[in-house]
């Protein structure tokens, strides 16, 4: 038994931090407001009798003990920090779902084997500082502590220094946390389980992502007395492509996504000729022979829109993560959780990427997802049901509890 | 007779302040550097015996004196504000020209009836504060004074206040000044008069411009878990937006050209289906009527692309001026020069805009091209010959002396 309204208010107080005009979050990591985000959750887990620890990524870890404080923990988490247009829930669900865990376990005196861990990972979002899951990727060996601390934002502030200045640079090897499963509630951000009105998604993997940046130089000439054929305007260039990497997504059909975010255009003024445009490319897709068709692709058809312009291209791997299956024997405890509850499900292959991701790579993981309004996620709009928030849960305490012992 | 090395040196002097790694120049209005530029060609004036005044928006006149101070003055001038990646002839050639003729009539003891004034014209070039033309449009009547004082660039600052601090917001009423002619020397900025192998273009008119911004609405969400179908893509439009806006030039054909200059993505995030795109649109045509038409075909092409994709599109109107032509006296004085002297030479309309184009309005004018290498303006590499700087300032001088008597 979890309670419910005491989840839906400890949510409802952390949305006060960051808060934007539209009903959203503005909580971009390692800022001032994710600093009085930390402190809010550490003050909370500390009167709920946790002890809590940070690694040197700024990872925070409370701790419930356990029986047998030699059992690796079980551990439950996600994230706090935002998207600069992002909602109330992405991450932050599965922190404070977490905390009620912990909550409602104290208030029934109940006792686990093995201690239970809630962890908010540093960086989640790769809005702030790229790429995304900072935080678990260094934690799990994916990337070096020192890489990530170097890691610098678009104003060029470096990870490591905001970590220190907001006073999250603990003391606790980022790689020596011992795990012993990893359970992490979310929303979907997706319109699958609305639209099948269905409350909780017992979560098989994630999807693959390949993650990419373009730079397509021409050359800058004035608006004006530069007839059209003897331009070569990256800017032009760059709009067919990115008409090209929406339609490959199209073409290969199925589950297959491509989005680009950011787009960056130089010298930047109304009566010149962009002479480089730098932009994002995000491909997704949960099959590895489509994202693999899906590369080949991109690589192809960019190359040859440059070469029919006149244009150079550069295209860059900046990250990627393959198709990854969580581990069945927890995927089982949310299964048998849900059912035992009569709760509606289906199983179902995350589209976004979460910490879970990396963790999964180390550490038996699974997660639960419930549903959004309209599917909506990293929008100020992003809304959930507080029966749907309560329902994920207690699935999520069923899991713990069954893993824990 | 002109002093061809003299004039070079001082471009070459005036080219040391802003210069870039790439060998071009980047002193935008009203900067450090602005205020640096200015000083030096005030100095060069006030050494010339010229008296020098400033107006309420920062435009400078160098007078030299008349023998019948009672005749308004015949004018030459340009500006010295550069684009971001800016090259070390545009606008800056038609001020130093003018400068050099002015010395090179010292040193001949040549005396003329009019007084002969030379002008810097306040951000020309519409990169930091926009739209182009501001200093001469104020001075002509196209802006009022506090409208143009109000401006901001970019960062918010305002042009008024930009103006006192860098020492050039002056005494001299802005509209007040009385002009009788204006000769403006200028290199093309476009490839006509290199693909001829022509010395001068003897510019007949310059042709119209519309320019515009556009901000497309449509749906931030989730780059991963949205599907595509479920999508509204801001960008994703756009871009088959900004295909359009070129198509429309290609089509219309002729000297029609069509560019966008600046493109600005909400929320800028590389995991966020962008919901907001914001560009500028620079449309330009000699002839008046199918000027219209492609101002037709963009507001068609654009909402029909908005409305299939479920985009909101707000298209506004920015700047316009129409295809002016100039006086076709002072167009004479400017053709039989070249013709006495036996220098090649084609009649041109200006494809970019120019201060000559406001000041047009009011007083006579014609303006002097010479070619620029490979046509390219607006670029750090622009690049002329100087025998080309020498035959226009020749030319500059001869058409001045014929005004002034
Ligand atoms: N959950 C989430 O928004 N993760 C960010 C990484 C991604 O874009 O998939
Ligand atoms: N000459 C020049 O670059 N003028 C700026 C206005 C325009 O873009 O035509």
């Amino acid at each position: 038994r979890i309670d419910g309204d005491r989840l839906w208010r400890t949510l409802m107080d952390l949305a006060t931090i960051g808060a934007t005009p539209k009903g959203g979050l503005c909580r971009l990591a390692l800022t001032d407001l994710d600093k009085e985000g930390r402190d809010l959750f550490v003050r909370w887990c500390e009167e709920a009798g946790c002890t809590v620890t940070v690694d040197e990524v700024g990872n925070i870890f409370a701790r419930r003990p356990g029986r047998n404080p030699d059992r690796p923990a079980v551990c439950m988490g996600s994230h706090l920090d935002t998207q600069p247009t992002g909602g109330r829930f992405d991450g932050i669900y599965g922190v404070l779902a977490g905390l009620e865990v912990i909550r409602s376990f104290n208030d029934q005196g109940i006792e686990t084997d093995a201690p239970i861990d809630l962890i908010v990972w540093t960086n989640e979002e790769g809005a702030r500082f790229s790429p995304p899951m900072l935080g678990s990727g260094v934690a799990m060996g994916v990337f070096t502590l020192d890489h990530v601390l170097d890691i610098r934002d678009t104003d060029g502030v470096r990870l490591g220094d905001e970590l220190a200045r907001i006073g999250y640079k603990g003391e606790v090897p980022v790689t020596g946390h011992a795990m012993g499963a990893y359970f992490e509630a979310h929303i979907e951000q997706g319109p699958v389980l609305e639209a099948e009105d269905v409350e909780i998604g017992v979560v098989t993997g994630a999807q693959g992502q390949r993650w990419y940046e373009a730079t397509v130089t021409g050359r800058e000439s004035h608006a004006g007395p530069t007839p059209m054929r003897l331009r070569r305007d990256a800017l032009a260039g760059a709009a067919v492509m990115m008409e090209a990497v929406e339609a490959i997504a199209l073409e290969v059909g199925g589950d297959a996504c491509s989005t680009i975010g950011r787009v960056q255009v130089h010298p930047d003024s109304r009566n010149v000729i962009p002479g480089r445009v730098w932009f994002t490319i995000d491909l997704r897709n949960p099959d590895p022979d489509a994202l693999a068709r899906m590369d080949a692709l991109l690589r192809e058809r960019l190359a040859a829109i440059a070469d029919k312009r006149g244009l150079t291209l550069e295209l860059t791997d900046f990250w990627a993560f393959p198709t990854t299956p969580f581990a069945p024997e927890l995927v089982g405890h949310v299964r048998r959780s849900v059912e035992r509850r009569g709760l509606s499900h289906r199983d179902i292959v995350s589209g976004a990427g979460h910490d879970a991701v990396y963790v999964a790579r180390k550490v038996p993981t699974a997660m639960i997802f419930i549903p959004c309004e309209n599917g909506l996620s990293h929008n100020e709009a992003e809304n959930i049901k507080p029966e749907h928030a309560a329902s994920g849960c207690a699935v999520l305490a069923d899991a713990v509890l069954a893993t824990a012992g």
